[in-house]
């Protein structure tokens, strides 16, 4: 039979998947020989077992329970119901991983009119034990039944009101009687029946309502913000009840053996005298520190202390503690490897590893890779923010915060950040041509678009803060307003944005700048002795490229080269390009764009020093670069230009209008199509590889990409023109290059054929943000109007274009990975993605065999942490 | 060493891969002791190497050709540029497949100034030699070294115009001779050296020339339309030349063994005296029936029909023969089995097996399942097409020939109709409101759009003649326009357009209506005997339901509702449901469309009077219902109807807005945000099946079919709303049904996960439209774009979406099928994608082991025998 029910003593911390993180630690705690107040926990197991069977206990595990809690009633040497000595309980939830407040707890379970008396006779406080009657009813009605709390309160405040009070505590023990008679009535005219007085009934339904609690909307929203899978369950811990509300001698508090914000080591925390832990987190009172505890009870204080060194010695990690004094007597209710700051998780970890208590593998796992990103960008000032309101949320887009000034085009970003004003740069999407704006902002809100959307690549490729995809956002370019509901702020107004929440404001609230450590360079030095992946960045100029290499990126795996091409000098040319009728036209106008290319090239290269870069060719639809078919005065102005007629440029957009341009004349179709683009571009290429060369010395090996390819003969046919390009340009110059061409895996039809495509590619590179767009059949565009509710019905858990879906894009990944390798076992691979930057995708191309990840510069020591990860993990065999 | 050249005496019928058609039928009619003019074939795979090696003849390939040069003179007891009895070959390709004309030929070779006196001499003919010798020049300059032909004919031109005579024939021998002279020196003046006197030489360029053609322009496109893989290269066929322009008892003709029109038993053809094969080409002359050279020359005659019965007896099929007689003697050149009509086709499969030649598996096979098309549909009546002047060519979308006055919008065309006027509707392309007017019209031509186009998959499914893709067509749908360059048509001008070729003609021809004789339901019993495959039909109304059955259709392998929702009464209710702000107004609206939607399913119940139907939900993106967001006025009149605003119609319109509609808000992500559609829909379907029950007493099992599914835990979601809402009807009404539930695997992510999937899906069907478009990336409605680049340069050899890519596609369709059967082994496996009428598809749906094909009414038959094609050659061990 299944043990569905470990009493404390019964279990230890490795049961962590079983037990939940609390249920672990209390077993733990207990095999220490702490003083943990006795109990039993229902394993995560149960709570499966309970979705499954049609949200039902089944009849063996509530046999369990009544064991246990037999068991823990003889413990305690007290009885559920008894007018002596009155067994009581607390009902927590306790998943896998820490999800603080997303789920439900019932305290002073056990109470009944029966056993308020024996509490009353024991603690001799008959106000107490009433009050904690009262607010049994209450929490049990609430959270277990689902009755409207307001109907308890407005009871409270007519007592209050009658008798001219302001505080709960005014009220006296014989208020507390009636207010408990009215409780119940409220609980009756709900339910229509009695309030529970069997301690079991109320233990069995508030079990249950744990469970039930795993799939609350909140909790369901945080497992996706947090990569919890729903399947994993909660646990539930079935607890004595201690009270810090005894009197001047009991107290509840929380403490951490180390500073969370800071990493310092020094016993950090506070503590309420007689009070409830609820009471904490109430804030009505002010706690006091806890070195302050040393005064008022000092042996309590060092029995702490002793505890705490203990706990984090037994861990070897910092401690979260919550403990609870009652008349005197120390419980310790709850320890766990504290949550912290990015900055004290560096710090810690360092400092471990220098103090002789863990290796520099484990200082490197201690550290999350998505915590980095807050200290390579700027915050809000921490108590600016506490005060501010929030009017929107959008995607966290492009993680750091902005304050700025409101502004609507990118021409006006621009003129007003030259007056020196910090602008936040507010459009309905971006386009390639807001590049510029996008660059003289502090940080970037559209009202549409997702997590890939062209706002969201560019910020991160950037490291500039963006908010993407604000729904309840409406913006009005013309009028130059942006409407939340209905506050309608103007062009100038104040606005403040945080990238790594989603979160808008509507007024000025002050950042502060990102500082890194020491402690970073040198936790980075142990993650990058033990990584296996390479990183490299995405970047398409060589300042990116810069700050890239500053991070520690190892090469370019992913530089777009029509990026290059929207500054206004260079438009025309490309515009020229599109508008041609014949080859030699597009001939003439390429040749206009080479030394422009060529000079982009030759700084990436210098950049780099000496560094690899993969070049991918020209890839969007032609049409991105030609003004929309409303801008009729650009369209003239190019007209004159170009001394042609409005109405052929007219002709050309509607000739290159797509009816789903994600799966339009792109990527490898056009050089296909025009040959001549790429010859240009591998002119550039080559060129600029060479006068490097012979420039700094840097002996560079140029990696040519060729992007959406489906058949291996396309991408023979342009592989033929770049090489035979390459040559003429090599003899041209007198100089030999090793020259490289590879392909983007991004569309399906590629990773199934991919053996056939090795036979051409010299290397692979995943494009998994068009290869999970093709694989799903979802654009990223579009997918915002059913992803809302693929999410709250649990069919998705993830946004799959910020972290790879791996049983289905995944697998794709997998085949092509095993298939390129059957027919050119040297074939290097990477990925090159928006998933490059995301901590479970890195560790999953680390799996998979992968060579690099590339992702955008300020993701790169993100990238870099979690291969680390990945292969120290896999090094204990747990990957 | 590989052998790369073979006499004809030591080849055979078998060897057509290596030989061709043409050499592996001569080497069988020398094996016959027929009177073949020997000679030897250079083999394909000689051909391949060609290509490999870079265009070059290898060494050994070369000596392997004088070898049997060599052995071909012995026989002939002639030798190359000899004086007295000079040796002169023809040089012929000869493919696998026949490819008649598309390829280059050479006659006369071996001529130089001594042989031609030679051919003089032993003729006693200077006339006749030279030319010969002046035609050879003209021939091997055009052909092998691209000299303009027009140069040689003005020299021509010029020595008539000076002797005042008006034919070729009027020239005499000395004439020839001064051509002879002038024709060289242009040979000289254009690739500056002499005319190579050397035999060996000229023959190494001609068998070149004819590797080369293999891959010229008219011959890629013929195998693209033949589906004729481009890797087969073609063989050479060097042959002794016989002349039948040697006087009066010489000749040549072609004959066929059966009438190629009509299959009737009896020899068909036709022959000129003293001519050669142009001569019978240029159509100067008029040949006489072959009947008729009993009289002129009774034992050439007889000697004929002995061999013509003994190559039919031998070849067991109807011959398509070429004989020259030379001086008396009758010479075979050709003999193959003959192309034929398809209804020739038919009578003589069925006239073989009565007459006990063949069996019916083999009957079966002398029929191409894409022949079918032309017997089910109209046709130009063939007498008047010859004279018709083609104007613009488009894709052929769907078969038969229709003419009719031109109309441009739907609602003219019904209005014409209605009249009595035969219509063509031409629309710049079509949408789902011009359904009506579709089903009025002879014909529909479409500027845009490809194979699977909204124009070309409903006409195929009404049968209805389709020119898709025209290019070269400009609609002005406003003035009323349809401009052909510079023809311009107006409202009621006559069109005809052949929806078999894709020709447009802006004029009257007659059709003639299709006719089906006894022999073709003989056939197709057989065919039917022979299947494994089960052939449903796509059809989504009671009409087109019952002509498939009619053709034979199992059962309606996909049913799309959202047809339906198109005609006036219903898209009121449709639009009203798109624009509801609430579920409750949703629920509204869709009780509006339950009963007509109920309707529609018991009118296909009853017409498929009990055969199965799989119904797919709802599938298009919800802005397809609505007015464009430039129809001012439709617009104003839904708001009225509504009690809506225009400003909320037209916010309505902004938000459905997709950037990629084919990858948007569609298929099963309408009902996972919508259960309530799918409750609707699943309320018509089971309602509809008990009343046809219990009206009819069909015992229906009503098979629901989900879209767009990429996640099991979609299916798992929309199942649950379909068989919740199933139940509760069956309760309802006291009547149980056996309910399925599936879904379509049209999405990457669905096949590489169709294990997951069949823990949900009782059935699949695949998608192959949606699925191309995914696995490729590209859209049908954009890849017009690039995709003639891709067939001129050869990256692609047919339309993936006509001809299912089984490297690709067909990859994840054997992988889902592979998946689906482990986790679900009974799961039933179909297709409903265009692909299911292709045959070469339905044979790879053979192979794979799908249990049916569903395809659209009209191309039942052609599944139904392509099906049959795979079950016999999978029998016979080659498929």
């Amino acid at each position: 039979m299944t043990k569905y029910v470990y009493l404390f003593k019964e279990g230890n911390a490795n049961m962590r998947n079983l037990l939940g993180g609390k249920g672990a630690n209390l077993a733990e705690m207990t095999n220490l020989g702490l003083p943990v107040p006795q109990g039993f926990t229902i394993t995560t197991e149960a709570c499966t077992r309970y979705y499954e069977d049609g949200k039902v206990i089944g009849e063996d595990i509530v046999e369990q329970i009544y064991a246990a809690l037999a068991e823990t009633e003889k413990i305690s040497g007290k009885k559920f119901g008894d007018l002596e000595n009155p067994f009581l309980v607390s009902v927590r939830s306790g998943a896998r991983a820490s999800m603080p407040g997303m789920m439900d707890t019932i305290l002073n379970l056990g109470l009944n009119d029966v056993a308020v008396q024996g509490l009353a006779n024991l603690t001799s406080n008959e106000r107490f034990a009433y009050d904690a009657y009262r607010r049994f009813i209450q929490m049990f009605s609430d959270v277990v039944m689902e009755i409207p709390k307001p109907l308890f309160e407005k009871v409270l405040d007519e007592f209050k009101e009658n008798k001219g009070v302001k505080f709960d505590t005014d009220l006296d023990a014989n208020d507390m009687k009636e207010i408990v008679v009215r409780f119940k009535e409220i609980y009756k005219e709900n339910k229509g029946e009695d309030f529970p007085q069997d301690p079991k009934v109320q233990l069995m339904e508030s079990i249950k309502a744990v469970f039930r609690s795993w799939d609350n909307p909140r909790a369901i929203y945080y497992r996706r913000m947090n990569d919890i899978p729903s399947d994993w369950g909660t646990a539930v811990n079935v607890q004595s009840m201690v009270f810090g509300n005894m009197g001047e001698t009991s107290g509840t508090g929380v403490a951490f053996t180390r500073d969370p914000a800071t990493g310092e080591k020094k016993l950090f925390g506070e503590y309420l005298i007689n009070a409830q832990g609820e009471d904490v987190v109430a804030g009505i009172r002010t706690p006091q520190k806890i070195s302050t505890l040393a005064n008022v009870m000092p042996e309590v204080y060092n029995q702490f202390v002793d505890i705490a060194t203990k706990l984090e010695n037994h861990y070897r990690d910092m401690q979260d503690m919550e403990y609870t004094i009652e008349r005197g007597k120390l419980y310790m209710l709850q320890t766990r490897n504290g949550k912290r700051t990015a900055a004290a998780a560096i710090k810690i970890a360092v400092d471990l590893v220098n103090e002789g208590m863990i290796t520099t593998d484990e200082a490197v796992l201690k550290v999350e890779p998505k915590q980095l990103d807050s200290l390579l960008h700027p915050q809000f000032d921490a108590t600016a923010l506490k005060n501010a309101k929030e009017i929107a949320v959008g995607l966290a887009a492009s993680p750091g915060a902005a304050c700025g000034m409101v502004y609507f085009t990118a021409e006006e970003a621009v003129a007003a950040a030259k007056t020196g004003k910090k602008v936040v740069l507010v459009r309905q999407e971006t386009s390639p041509e807001d590049i510029e704006g996008m660059a003289h902002s502090q940080g970037i809100l559209t009202a549409r678009g997702g997590m890939t959307s062209h706002a969201a690549v560019v910020a991160r490729g950037m490291g500039t803060c963006c908010v993407a995809g604000c729904n309840t956002l409406r913006v009005d370019e013309e009028a130059k307003t942006a409407a939340f509901g209905d506050l309608v702020l103007h062009e100038g107004d104040w606005l403040s944005i945080d990238g790594s929440t989603g979160k808008v404001y509507a007024e000025q609230i002050p950042t502060v700048d990102a500082t890194v450590s020491g402690d970073f360079a040198t936790l980075m030095g142990w993650a990058d002795a033990a990584r296996k992946l390479q990183v490299r960045t995405n970047a398409d100029n060589p300042h990116d490229a810069a700050v890239a290499v500053k991070f520690g990126a190892q090469g370019i795996g992913l530089c777009r080269t029509e990026h290059m091409f929207f500054e206004a000098t260079r438009i025309a040319a490309m515009r020229e390009m599109i508008l041609s009728e014949t080859e030699e036209q597009r001939r003439v106008a390429l040749d206009k764009l080479l030394p422009y290319q060529k000079a982009d090239f030759k700084g990436m290269y210098k950049a780099l020093e000496g560094r690899p870069m993969t070049v991918r060719y020209l890839d969007p639809p032609l049409h991105e670069f030609l003004p929309a078919k409303n801008m009729t005065a650009e369209i003239e102005a190019l007209a004159k230009e170009l001394g042609t007629t409005t109405d052929k440029i007219v002709a050309k957009i509607d000739e290159l209008h797509e009816f789903n341009p994600m799966m339009g004349f792109r990527g490898c179709r056009l050089a296909v199509r025009y040959p001549e683009i790429a010859e240009m571009q591998t002119r550039a290429v080559i060129e600029a590889a060479i006068e490097v060369k012979q420039e700094d010395g840097y002996d560079i090996h140029p990696e040519i990409m060729i992007p959406l390819v489906g058949a291996v003969k396309e991408l023979a046919y342009v592989k033929k023109v770049v090489l035979d390009t390459a040559k003429k340009v090599m003899e041209e110059k007198g100089v030999e290059l090793e020259v490289k061409v590879g392909t983007m895996i991004e569309i399906p039809r590629a990773a199934v054929t991919a053996d056939e495509i090795a036979k051409e590619a010299e290397f692979f590179s995943f494009g998994t943000n068009d290869l999970t767009q093709m694989t799903f059949g979802f654009s990223r565009d579009d997918a915002g109007k059913f992803l809302g509710s693929y999410y709250d019905k649990k069919i998705y858990e993830s946004d799959p274009f910020a972290k790879l879906d791996q049983d289905g894009v995944g697998k794709l990944v997998k085949m092509a990975a095993k298939l390129g390798r059957e027919t050119r076992p040297d074939i290097k691979l990477g990925i090159c993605g928006e998933h490059g930057g995301d901590p479970s995708s890195v560790m999953f191309c680390h799996k998979v065999g992968l060579n690099y990840v590339s992702c955008s510069p300020f993701r790169v020591p993100i990238a870099r942490l979690a291969a680390a990860h990945a292969a120290i993990l896999e090094k204990q065999g747990q990957l």
